[in-house]
């Protein structure tokens, strides 16, 4: 294991390594809240500042976009051609863990960091890359400084969103200090590579150290009200209710069923979950009168995911005609399925077999901002498992060595994608 | 229709009917909020106080009890025999409805004002009653101050539990003025007739003004918790999960169908309601992790509540091995279904036919105070309808015809009752 990466890392936490900074930079990680970096928060501000510190180490020159994107560029041999660029989110949901984003954004800037050690001169430039509010926590949308950066949203659109508290992207980014206004042009970036944490149970369970991301799956979100009548649990017949739960109960098994049908009869990577379900008035002695469900319905297949959204819409409406109940369907906007970059995926793998790393190719079930960059730049995403399957919460956990496998893998890619010829053929690799 | 009560009806309320009272006892009622009346509130001090009020104007003898039990009596032509006891309570749910409750008492007080203007002398005395804390709103149980008259717990019990503001029954009485030292001896009553709207659709649904109620159903309720694992709902194969909300909809799915399947056997008055669901962490992309239930469970017949019960409570442990969850079960205290007495359902359904108001038997599937004083005196209830079966809610209403309807069968009703001789005979009635 590489010695600074290991210094780098204890018990409390990797990224605030060295002893005196670590108290500076993250506080000790309570398990029981574990890390809350909303955009605009100052735990925000501290790990972008710690990021830029280590970035300006490492050599890099940055700057910061007007949605407070970060990037760090090491110039390549060549100028003129397009750069790799590299790395993942700083912000967290709430009550997080500290893996999730960050760990791609120091990886990045770790592999920098053994290039450099070796005294690789990369051909390509390199741009590290930290994108704003990934996770949605704060500005009431996901992706947010990709979705920028591609140009699905206009930076001024991007800056003047609105936070909990009323506050803008701007006046949070000015809070921090990042508010900036370079302009990327990722028509200069030639590939896209992110390390993540997988977020889910199946390199865990397979115990296969590193994944490779073939297809990021498609969202697709129904909000749903059911009103029936809410009445006396004790005093209304069985024959005269207008249940809101029971007819809830149908769905629920729907799309649990349905989801599994479609996995056992295509192989698909269909999910459907009820995640969200809010009763009204919710009290143990009165039949339900309302009920609010939240379904979340993804596939890496277009096709599938429409077709399960389809099919639970219907079955929503159907609750109607059987239960007497009056059905509300809002259809949240789609992301669809993005496929990743067949040479990315190959020069990942192939780095991976170069040091002895075993690696497996899957889907991502989470969104990431690579499904945005994918759009503009040939992308692709390595994945490190994540113990237990457990992300989003303070338990969130990867092993070191893992965390040591997914670098290991990074720093090839990144040295591999910076050899690529304009003509797509590989220079030698020293 | 006797004139006073009309008098004393406006569509802004019942009871408050003399206008220039109306603004001190009971604010205009709000159709979003209802009246909200918990024992130890302004509001149930005022409508208290309203009460007391009638009675001494109806010249009873007003007595309070240390649970805050209030009694008026009218002393009979004989002394020494059992008294005809009338009557319900004044306080209510949070938001609730006019009726519920009250109707009872001031219907029993109308009664009486009503033999009086007859001329009427009555051979038992009559007690009205009202009943502290029925609905639980304020000190943590039901039934409470009936509770306490029939011995089921003593007085210093029942005055020394707590509300949500920590204070004691005995302050929240003193607060009101209505902590007294009277102590009714149920010896010295021999029968108990309670006049309440019927909370459900039954009367409303078969225009029927008059119910009669054969027996008060038991009550059990389960409450559960399914522990599954929350985890992400992209990245976790369906084949992955432990679901706690898949499995909670197995259960709602099961109350409804078993409840259904007896009344269809047995044609029983069984019925079966999951009334409150909770789900944690409760977010559209995050399988549920725990799900709480409470589940109310109710029956005429025990047996039929209890096989119910414990067919609900194997289902839940059923889930453990069908999901991979844990379940915990606790089930509350049982309220056992109560019979009410023949001879006073016989004297009802006998003064309906004499004032030629049709009638029909029934069961509550509501609690009522009646369950409890059904265990030491003859007991009997009459039910006017709900509108849409709509009670504990700020719509609930009933029609000022069937209110009189009932006043009417209830007036009968104490008439014969306060007639019957010790030996059982009827008096003649006048």
């Amino acid at each position: 294991m590489n010695n600074r990466l290991k210094e780098d890392n204890t018990a409390s936490g990797w990224f605030g390594r060295e002893p005196e900074r670590r108290v500076d930079v993250f506080d000790k990680l309570d398990p029981e809240k574990g890390v809350t970096r909303p955009t605009g928060s100052s735990a925000n501000m501290k790990i972008r500042a710690y990021a830029v510190e280590k970035m300006k180490e490492a050599g890099l020159d940055v700057r910061v976009d007007a949605v407070g994107n970060i990037f760090g560029r090491k110039n390549g041999v060549q100028q003129n051609v397009g750069a790799v660029m590299c790395g993942s989110h700083l912000d967290s949901v709430v009550n997080g863990g500290q893996f999730d984003g960050a760990l791609g954004v120091f990886s990045a800037i770790e592999a920098v960091r053994r290039l450099e050690d070796e005294g690789y001169k990369n051909t390509r430039p390199i741009e590290i890359v930290v994108f704003t509010g990934e996770e949605g926590s704060a500005f009431g949308m996901t992706l947010l400084g990709s979705t920028a950066l591609i140009g699905k949203m206009s930076y001024e659109e991007a800056a003047a969103r609105r936070d909990q508290e009323g506050r803008t992207l701007k006046e949070a980014l000015e809070y921090m200090g990042y508010k900036g206004d370079f302009v990327m042009d990722l028509d200069t970036v030639a590939y896209f590579v992110e390390l993540h944490i997988e977020q889910g149970p199946v390199l865990f369970n397979k115990k296969v150290p590193v994944g490779i991301v073939e297809n990021i799956a498609g969202i697709a979100w129904i909000y749903a009200t059911i009103n029936g009548e809410g009445n006396h649990a004790g005093t209304t017949p069985m024959k005269m209710r207008r249940d809101a739960l029971t007819a809830a109960a149908d769905i629920i098994k729907f799309v649990e069923k349905r989801a599994n049908e479609m996995v056992d009869r295509l192989g698909s990577a269909t999910v459907g979950t009820v995640g969200k379900l809010n009763v009204y008035p919710n009290g143990t002695n009165i039949i339900p009168g309302r009920v609010e469900l939240g379904i979340d319905i993804r596939d890496v297949v277009s096709e599938n995911m429409e077709s399960l959204k389809q099919e639970v819409s219907a079955a929503l409406k159907d609750l109607e005609r059987k239960y007497g109940v009056s059905v509300d369907i809002s259809l949240q906007p789609t992301h669809f399925p993005e496929p990743l970059a067949h040479e990315v995926i190959d020069v990942i793998e192939q780095s991976a077999g170069e040091v002895n790393i075993r690696s497996m190719r899957m889907n991502s079930g989470a969104g990431h901002d690579s499904q945005n960059i994918a759009k503009k730049v040939k992308t692709g995403m390595i994945f490190v498992p994540s113990v237990g399957g457990i992300s989003h919460a303070p338990m969130e956990w990867t092993e070191w060595d893992d965390v040591e496998n997914g670098v290991q893998v990074l720093t090839r890619t990144i040295k591999r994608l910076t050899q690529i010829r304009e003509d797509g053929a590989s220079m030698t690799l020293r």
